[in-house]
């Protein structure tokens, strides 16, 4: 039987993550200086293990409510509240980022309609808006990677349903300030348009207190997640909050798709949200000191203000060659087109052991000079 | 601002499940008869408790290949590759039934495509074809809920994509016999269709062996779960078997929305596949037994063969009325239209203690002498 028809155009538009041939690649090296990966380097610290482990010990291992478990939500919407005082923002558990980032998706794009993003992007955006039917509209934020809210008003047309991005952002590591956030706000409420804000690198940020855009208005569909801040990616927990009628829609999807996230997880991320992560962001905060000094004098880069990534510009500006030159002398890293429309940068990740950034600069200082 | 406005066509043709909605109820009743839960009544088996406990221990708490970790993966395939002889059949490790379930929607059914299913059907089944675009086809299987591949032949038009339906099947407990596998592969494969065959109870099963279609041609997407078998249905594992290229198509999706299943639950269904889970089938035959015993002579009632679900006939034929004055005498039952165009029967579920059976049973036959 000829299968190849009966797929979907739908999901012909979706292309396979570049990121997870690199991954592969990566397998047949002995000894790879690996930083392509994006996940943290540390472990789920233990009082959260055990409190995962206790919750199978105790039976917790049925359906939950697909809203999350009540103990949970209420933890959830407490800090939304607190955070958020005034709005009526609702609070779902979702399975990961990614589970509340399609969820919102399904729930606002129909074929043809309109979503906005950077570019560059985090690479599901553009392929959640492929599996909708919907139509991906770029705004261009090289070369400081920072958000023009004139560039967004001006791509915003009658079939604009959101704006989706990411803060602090993957792969530049950017994020907005006020004044952007609040910009974007008034445009999009203006135009009657919800913005998608992916936080999921919140909790890696190094220059005080992150922004989030639904400080400065309640048109905000947040995207939290567990994953990356407690380095338990595989454990598939993330939560959103935003308006009520919209986590109503996408609760009532993930009944039929997501069902619920994870039972013992949802109970250990109670334990999580008391968790104190600040040695980490420390410790993240270092790494990426350890690699802006390490490459700056011989690439042209953005000092991040969060997430676990840097987004140079490769010297020749052929990110391709240049990638899988790197490859050759056993540094993995990503090309720009992963992310972006252009492959003129790539993204390293120093989300590594020290010892293993410290090889990366090596690499990289070395192919800086080839490139000259 | 206006969200009801930005929300998408797809979503308003997802219905919230009315299963949900009893289960609400539930709750402000004291010591409710509850036969309307879709999970077993058992915990998790000891070993595999454990086995997902020693995974958070031993740290393996990333993101793991989409496809599952090879370990699984390879396992699951010996065992297909042992059941179906001679087929090319992939294996895809999903987030839970419904993961596969929809994914397989996700990458076959465009706007406007057709999926057949049989009515009574299971729940997520519409909402599935409805979050894509596509079309619901239903073929009648009432009284006896025996599938008529005749009927599916005719109902195929050129924009059917697929045929979905479980067996054994939620809400029936009726399985396809051979001759019925039979025939729905040879309509199928004649029309160049898929079969999407939902087993998730086939570990359920109380007459000898289970047929699935797949044993009679590749057209067929098996797909399986853990969390009915095993107790764990709060964990979100299954799995998917078929032909290479459709199963290729749901892990590039996959990447982009589930990402993986829980990366502890994978290892310990490595230890959930060697646990002997017969006495528990045994149990649920016993149960089966005694509720059909117990309700055969006042209930019109097919004797399901696997599943632990009854479907019989409403005595005066209006099932949500019905329901409501079971609700009213505390037990918990579903109305048929939540699984059907019809709403002549109830669901009742048997994965409850005896006790709980008992006064179900004896509930039911005071109901069935006010009808008369
Ligand atoms: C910006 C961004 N959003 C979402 C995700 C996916 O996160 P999760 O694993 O919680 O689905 C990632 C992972 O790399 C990410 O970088
Ligand atoms: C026939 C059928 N398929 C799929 C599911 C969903 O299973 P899972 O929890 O593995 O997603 C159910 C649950 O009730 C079911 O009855």
């Amino acid at each position: 039987m000829d299968y190849e028809r009966l797929l979907a155009e739908r999901s012909r538009r979706v292309e396979a993550s570049g990121i997870r041939s690199i991954f592969e690649l990566a397998k047949s090296l002995a000894d790879p200086i690996d930083l392509s990966i994006g996940q943290p380097d540390f472990d789920v610290p233990e009082p959260i293990k055990t409190a995962a482990q206790d919750a199978i010990a105790a039976g917790r291992n049925g359906y939950t409510l697909t809203q999350g478990i009540p103990e949970l939500r209420d933890r959830l919407l407490a800090q939304v509240r607190r955070r958020f005082p005034g709005q009526q923002r609702e609070v779902l558990v979702t399975s990961g980022t990614s589970g509340g980032l399609f969820l919102a998706m399904l729930a606002l794009v129909d074929p043809g309609d309109e979503v906005i993003t950077t570019d560059p992007y985090f690479v599901a955006y553009p392929n959640h808006v492929a599996l909708t039917g919907g139509r991906l509209v770029l705004v261009d934020t090289y070369p400081d990677f920072r958000l023009d809210p004139e560039k967004v008003a001006a791509a915003i047309t009658a079939r604009t349903k959101a704006v989706v991005l990411s803060t602090p952002a993957n792969p530049t590591g950017v994020a907005l300030d006020a004044e952007a956030a609040r910009g974007l706000v008034e445009v999009t409420q203006r135009r009657g348009v919800i913005v998608i804000s992916d936080e999921i690198y919140r909790d890696f940020f190094y220059e005080g207190k992150a922004v989030s855009p639904a400080q400065y208005g309640d048109n905000v569909l947040v995207i939290e997640g567990f994953g990356k801040t407690y380095g338990m990616t595989g454990w598939r927990l993330g939560w959103a909050h935003g308006p009520a009628r919209l986590i109503q829609e996408m609760a009532k999807l993930q009944q039929f798709t997501y069902v619920c996230a994870p039972s013992m997880v949802q109970w250990a991320g109670l334990t999580a949200l008391d968790t104190d992560m600040s040695a980490i962001r420390e410790a993240y905060r270092r790494k990426r000191d350890l690699m802006v000094e390490g490459l700056r004098d011989c690439y042209e880069l953005v000092v991040p203000h969060g997430a676990f990534y840097l987004f140079p510009k490769v010297p020749g500006g052929d990110a391709t060659a240049f990638v899988t030159e790197a490859i050759r002398q056993k540094l993995l890293l990503i090309p720009g087109k992963v992310f972006s429309r252009r492959d003129t940068h790539f993204r390293l990740s120093y989300a590594a052991p020290d010892e293993v950034l410290l090889r990366g600069i090596e690499v990289l200082r070395r192919l800086a000079d080839r490139g000259r």
